[in-house]
């Protein structure tokens, strides 16, 4: 039987056991389809039993036509920023709990798997930023993010001060915890805990929101997608710190500029046929549910 | 000199004597500089002493390069919607209280409209949103919008249920006293009250943003501009209704479903050379101000 | 076998079948139990086979030692503000969804009824507000409320201007589409929708809750609730409502004072022993669920 | 001429040569009234020409009937804490900008001392909060807070997990950024940044606000005074702080918790008698305020 995947990687969450049976059953299941598969060499040491063979994420990346992702949000967060240069598409599935990105649950498994392979599924773009900061004119780091890039305080408990553009042209001056620069991704992730709109994930948007704000109208805006924000950190401010996805962090110090944008190449995101992203709302977020 | 408006039609706050003086400067103001000056007649008693010719807004429509909107952004997005089917841009110049869209104070007028009629100026696209009421199949009412059309609660004190969908697909069900549709030129008015955020007026977007809901996490929600909403009151409300603008109210029954979608013509609006609209919010939400 | 309640007192959702059964049933153990049951005339209707005793609320209120409501939180409510003004406890058995104020389940309503009349439960004492509508310095209606006392728009897709004061201080001027005064019991209703906080039940505070108000940083404001609180509409203003509630409903015109204050006696509400309020919280809100 | 206050100190935001003038105007006023002054020695070089007695903190509060607090109020916050175990009550003169606490401008500061000296003012009672680090069953650490108690997150991007009890009965157990605990005094301040109510100070209430919770109905709960409040870090969590009004920071590991009640002392705080505190939120909040 023919199927438009000839290869598939498997990106599983670094270091937890839980994932093994699930990883072990996928790979199973793709062979038994005659499908190769390579496995992230970062939890290889998951599958001993299956002789797979591991590669590094950049030539998963590379041999593949999918890859699959298992575990939480967190881990297809980690798994599209680093194969976010490679044309591959990602399928996300969750341990048990449901997850915006991860949606197919251990029990639909192979269903969805079935009708995946027969060419039977959804495939989005969801759209990547570039931050980079800025130091004395040069840029210092750098890093990608699907959810959001945040500037927020650090080490001290008092508000920072950041100075907001938009296309050159000033927002405001604000004093609050930090801000949030969010892509419709993660509109339903850390944005949303401050206060911010959930953002459908086929507009060409982005939501700066700010958290917990001094001054109480300093309200979530939502500008284009194609957008050029910086956020300044006041001089005075002596640390602060950026942070993509929540899960890579790099200091900021006073007069530093975080310039974020939108990557050229979009995450290719595979979902079932069904794939419904107002039900997962419903789901996620426990509308209409009576106790 | 030559000017690229010919003939400009001039609307006011109707009833208000208060506009009537900044009316007679604007309407002197154009006649020296020899260009023909039309007036609404809803207002034209305001101004006895100008001999202006006073006509229907449909004439002035026609008739005029430009309209002059003087009064608060009330009598503008009255106007907006008045002259939604026509060509033809409108300005607006506030009375002493600054606006979002009569962002020309009565001090600045001339100055302003010196460089406006040299061409000095930019050109922004609104939306507009048409709303119908659909019953038993049949559309029995509908309506114009420039801010938002807002389906709630009427002459009862307590919450309504509405079904919500986005391009035929479910959005949810909720409990609240209603809910705002609303472009980014109305994310500004109501919307913001109700908890929605800001969207800038470049963005091809819509806010469902939903009144004092029961469910805590039924948070805004922004979709694409050229979505079909669809908003059904549910069965047993006996009474409901819906607003556009804040200014035309039609009633609603138990079944009655509300159709909403961008309407292909959108509002010309005049702004200063200098216009900044976050200069603007800055001005109107009092960021970074100290008492 | 003794009990402290020697005659109870049945009060059931209005016209609701769906009441009956348990009513029946609640009326059967208790007769079982040697107690003397009567029954609100109101819902006699729906326990034909019982031959009880049917009577008017303040005579059921007079009789009896515990009156036991069946219904949601809004009959419950609604039996609170008839039996204010006497002294008998009330207990409410919810119809299969929980409520804040109806907290016995129909399943375990045997289990408990028979620890309650052991004398094992909880007795709450929940304070009521008053509401008087001054017109010209006479008071023109009045209304009690167990949750809130709201001042709203009606009729008009407008704001309203609404002056606070507390304890004849001027609390402020605010454009809005009403304000809820609520008790720490009315917290958890509509002042949650509309961002106010929840507030514990023996707290002796108020809420008061701005509706969708136009300035941003009009922000819910808690104070004592031995409070003389004061909302007067605006003179311009055409109409307005007073609802207490949300279930009674009182016209207001421009100029109208709303006055209320904590009323002398306290409402006793009963509970089993078990009860924990934050559990209830837990349970109603969703804390802490995964989908 | 008597006055009550035999001695005052003065106390000054340290290291901040912009209080020097104001603090010199007040020792030079209170000098040519009699009164001996006496200054903390933290800031006595700010005022090397009037030849005042520098004194530790502790012996200014000892020997003071009244302190004078010159600076924002971060530098009363400072203040309060030092002198709470003493009796002395506390006036706050703030450098231009209006504070909640510092509510005396220096334009108005000589009228104001003139009468709050004859007698002519009001004295509020703010209690105070003590919280202690319990680590494996002992208080490791200790401190104290008029406006807030926090436990966040520190130095990782992502959310913690706290499990709340109050008086011995679970609240709940939230994944947020943090979660503040604040006195009616500190409602205005960072608890309001993170969506909780205005309390008014003379109510006997604490705040719990959830900083960015990830659960959308995990509102901020009011409750009495009196309360004990428990919030452990979760175990897994290898980082967290508590810092109290934002100026003390203490660092937490998975497991500790942080015990916060009212402290017996209340801060006397002196205001001018026509002190208004909803005037004050007015200015403060921009209330009515039109652009």
């Amino acid at each position: 039987m023919s199927t438009r995947f000839g290869t598939v990687g498997l990106i599983g969450k670094y270091a937890d056991a839980q994932v093994a049976s699930t990883l072990g059953e996928v790979s199973d299941y793709l062979q038994k389809r005659g499908i190769r598969v390579v496995v992230d060499e970062a939890i290889s040491e998951l599958l001993p039993d299956h002789s797979l063979e591991a590669v590094s994420r950049a030539e998963l990346a590379q041999r593949s036509e999918l890859a699959i992702v298992v575990g939480g949000d967190g881990t297809l967060l980690n798994a599209a920023r680093a194969l976010a240069e490679h044309d591959v598409p990602l399928l996300g599935i969750n341990l048990g709990r449901l997850g915006f990105l991860t949606d197919i649950s251990p029990q639909a498994m192979v269903t969805t798997l079935d009708e995946i392979l027969e060419g039977d599924y959804v495939e989005e773009q969801r759209f990547l930023l570039c931050a980079q900061v800025q130091r004395e004119g040069e840029v210092v780091s750098e890093a990608d993010a699907l959810n959001d890039v945040v500037v927020h305080k650090w080490n001290v408990a008092r508000m920072i001060e950041l100075r907001t553009y938009v296309d050159g042209l000033l927002v405001n001056d604000e004093r609050a915890d930090g801000i949030i620069v969010s892509t419709p991704t993660g509109s339903t992730a850390y944005a949303m805990s401050a206060g911010g709109p959930i953002v459908h994930p086929t507009l060409n948007a982005l939501v700066l929101a700010p958290i917990c704000p001094h001054t109480l109208s300093n309200r979530p805006i939502v500008v284009g997608g194609d957008s050029h924000v910086e956020i300044v950190v006041c001089k005075h401010v002596y640390e602060a710190q950026m942070t993509c996805d929540g899960q890579i962090g790099m200091g900021l110090l006073g007069g530093d500029c975080v310039r974020i944008h939108k990557k050229d190449r979009t995450l290719r995101l595979i979902h079932p046929a069904a794939h419904d992203y107002f039900a997962l709302l419903r789901a996620k977020l426990h509308w209409g549910k009576q106790p």
